[in-house]
C-alpha cells in the first residue's frame, strides 16, 4: 500500500491530444539548427557510451559557473530543474515544514512539498496585475518556512515586484526561485545567499526540452547540502554536451529570446482587440488568458488543429513561432 | 538550513582517482558498436530537440513489455534506476517507515529512507557464504515494513536463497527487488505483485551507464501509484532512443552477459590461488574480496594504474574485459 499521502494524491497529467500546431507546453518554438545536431552528437560518437558520466559533471558546471559568472561548487546541475527542485525540497522541506506558494504555480510544487510531508499555504495571485502576492508572501513566512515560487510564475505570467526578493530573504525563510521562464523577463541572476536557491532550465529560452537538462546556482554550502540529497549521475553524457554546446552559442539563445518577446507583444496586442478574449500581463514565453466558456473554446481550438493548455477558468498560449501564433490567433477568432 | 536529518548525512561520495584500468563502478568492460551508436544518433537528427519527452514514454515501456513479456501498464521507465528507486520509496517510505536492508549493500538505499523519514534496519551479511541474510530479514519483516535489497546483491555478490521472494512476501511487507545485477546471475523476471517492485538498469548487462536509463515492473495499480511521485519527463528523448535500439539487438547483450560470467568464474578462480585473498562468491559483474592492510593494497593497486573499490574491510573489482581482468591479477600478485 502506497503512503496515506499518496494515495490521497493525483497523478501530474496532461491532456494528451495530437495537434497541428503544438502550443501548450512552454517550448520554444524553433529547434536546434541540424549542423549544430551533427557536432554535438558527432562528438559523442568517440565517448565511451558503457561508462558512468562525471561524478561531478564538472564540464558542464565549469562552462556555467563561466557563462553567469559563478564557480563550479556554486553550481549543481540535474535531469532538468525538476529534479534539482525535487532535491532541493528534500534537503530543506520536512514533515510539517511550512511552504508559501502562490497559486495558481507550477503544479509540481505542490506534488513535490505533499510527498515531503510539508504543509502547503497558498496565496491567491490576482492575475490581471501582473505581480505575484508579494505582500501576502511576506506576511506568510516565518524564519522556519520555505517559500517557493516561479517568476514569471507558470500560468500567469505575472513576475516578483522589484526588491521583491531582498523582502523575502529578510524574512529569514529559505527561498527557493525557479527562474525557468526569467530569461523572458530579462531579469539579472540574483546575487548569491545561503538561504536562496536559483534555478534554471534549458528547456525554454535554450530550445532543449527533449534533453532534460536544468541547473541551480547557491552559496557553496548550500549545495553541498542539496547535493547530499540528489541523486548521483543524474545527468546522462549526451545531454551534458548538448548542454555545453549549447552555452557556446549564446547568439543563438538570445536570438530566440527577443524572437519570443517581440512575438509575446505581437500576441498580447492582438488578443486584447479580441471581444470577449482578457490576456493577463506576461513576461514569460506564454499568455494566460479567460474567454467565457474556457472548455468550449479549448475543445475548439483543438478542433482546428491547435492545442493549448486549460485551466479550471482560463486558458494558456505558449508564444509558438510566428506562422503557429497566426494559426492560433485566426482560430481563436473563430470560436470567441 | 537543511533538515535537520540531511545535515547530519554524508554526501554519496566516489573516490575521484584517474587510472588506466576503471574497474571500480561495475561497468561493461565493452563500449557499444560505432555503427550502433551511429544508427540511433542518425535517427535523433529527425526528431525536434525543442519539444518535451513524450508524457507516457510509450515507445520505450511498449518494447520492454514485448521483450519481457509484459504489458506497458506494468512498466515505468526513468532516468537511471536510482531515479525509480527513489520515486518509489517517496511512495511506499513516510515517517518511521521500518525499512529492512541487508549490510553492507548499496549506499543509496539508506540515503533514500533517510530523506523520507524511514527507519533503516540493517541485516548484517556474512558475504562468505553468497546469499543474502533470508532468515534475517524474515525475522524483521511485518505488514507495515518494506523490504529493500538487491540480489546479487552490491557489494558482496551474494543472491536471495531460492524461494526467498516469495517467503519474503508472505511476511505481508511490500518488496522493493533491485535487479540491477539479476542478469549476471541469469534469474527469471518475477511474477508481478501488487507488494513487489522490481528495478532493472541498462547501465550494467546492457552497457548503456553514460545514458542513465532504468526500468520498473510492477501490477498496474502499483506503478500509478509510483507514478504520482515520478517527476514527469524524466527520460530525456536520445537516452529513449537509445534504449529501444539496445533492445532490438538482444544477442550483443547476451553475448556480454556470458563473456562476463565466463571472465567472473576465470577471474574468482585465479583470485583464490594467490596466497592472502579471498574472494567472496558472486553472481553479479563484480567480486569482493578480502585482503589484509586494503587500504595499502588499494593505493597499489592504483599506482600500478588499476583502480577498484574500496569499502572499510575488503575491496571489490569489477569484471573488465579478459586484459583488464589480466592487469588487475598482475598488479594484486605484485602487491599481496
Amino acid at each position: 500500500m502506497s503512503r496515506s499521502v499518496v494515495a490521497a494524491m493525483t497523478a501530474y497529467t496532461l491532456e494528451l491530444r495530437e495537434a497541428e500546431i503544438k502550443l501548450n507546453q512552454n517550448e520554444s518554438g524553433e529547434d536546434i539548427p541540424r549542423a549544430w545536431k551533427e557536432r554535438v552528437l558527432e562528438r559523442m560518437l568517440d565517448r565511451p557510451w558503457n561508462r558512468y558520466p562525471d561524478f561531478e559533471s564538472m564540464g558542464l558546471r565549469t562552462a556555467l559557473a563561466r557563462a553567469y559568472g559563478y564557480e563550479a561548487e556554486n553550481i549543481l546541475v540535474g535531469n532538468g530543474s525538476n529534479e534539482l527542485l525535487a532535491a532541493t525540497i528534500g534537503a530543506f522541506v520536512g514533515p510539517g515544514t511550512p511552504v508559501v506558494l502562490p497559486k495558481p504555480t507550477f503544479a509540481l510544487y505542490e506534488k513535490l512539498v505533499t510527498v515531503a510531508g510539508g504543509t502547503v499555504m497558498p496565496m491567491p495571485i490576482d492575475p490581471s496585475t501582473g505581480l505575484l502576492p508579494l505582500e501576502a508572501m511576506l506576511r506568510a513566512a516565518t524564519p522556519d518556512a520555505v517559500i517557493m515560487f516561479c517568476s514569471p510564475n507558470n500560468p500567469t505570467g505575472g513576475v516578483l515586484p522589484p526588491d521583491g526578493l531582498s523582502a523575502l530573504l529578510a524574512t529569514g525563510a529559505t527561498v527557493l526561485f525557479d527562474r525557468a521562464y526569467g530569461d523572458f523577463h530579462e531579469d539579472a541572476m540574483p546575487p548569491l545567499h545561503d538561504r536562496l536557491v536559483t534555478f534554471s532550465t534549458f528547456s525554454k529560452a535554450w530550445g532543449l526540452a527533449g534533453l532534460r537538462v536544468g541547473w541551480l546556482a547557491s552559496t557553496a554550502a548550500t549545495c553541498r547540502e542539496i547535493r547530499k540529497v540528489k541523486l548521483p549521475y543524474s545527468l546522462n553524457i549526451i545531454s551534458e554536451a548538448v548542454a555545453e554546446t549549447a552555452l557556446e552559442d549564446r547568439p543563438r539563445r538570445d536570438a530566440n529570446v527577443a524572437r519570443i518577446i517581440a512575438e509575446r507583444a505581437r500576441l498580447f496586442e492582438a488578443m486584447q482587440a479580441i471581444d470577449g478574449v482578457t490576456p493577463c500581463p506576461s513576461r514569460a514565453n506564454f499568455i494566460f488568458f479567460r474567454v467565457r466558456e474556457p472548455r468550449r473554446v479549448f475543445d475548439e481550438l483543438c478542433a482546428r488543429g491547435v492545442l493549448i493548455r486549460e485551466y479550471a477558468d482560463a486558458l494558456r498560449v505558449s508564444i509558438g513561432t510566428r506562422e503557429e501564433n497566426d494559426r492560433f490567433l485566426e482560430a481563436l477568432r473563430s470560436c470567441v
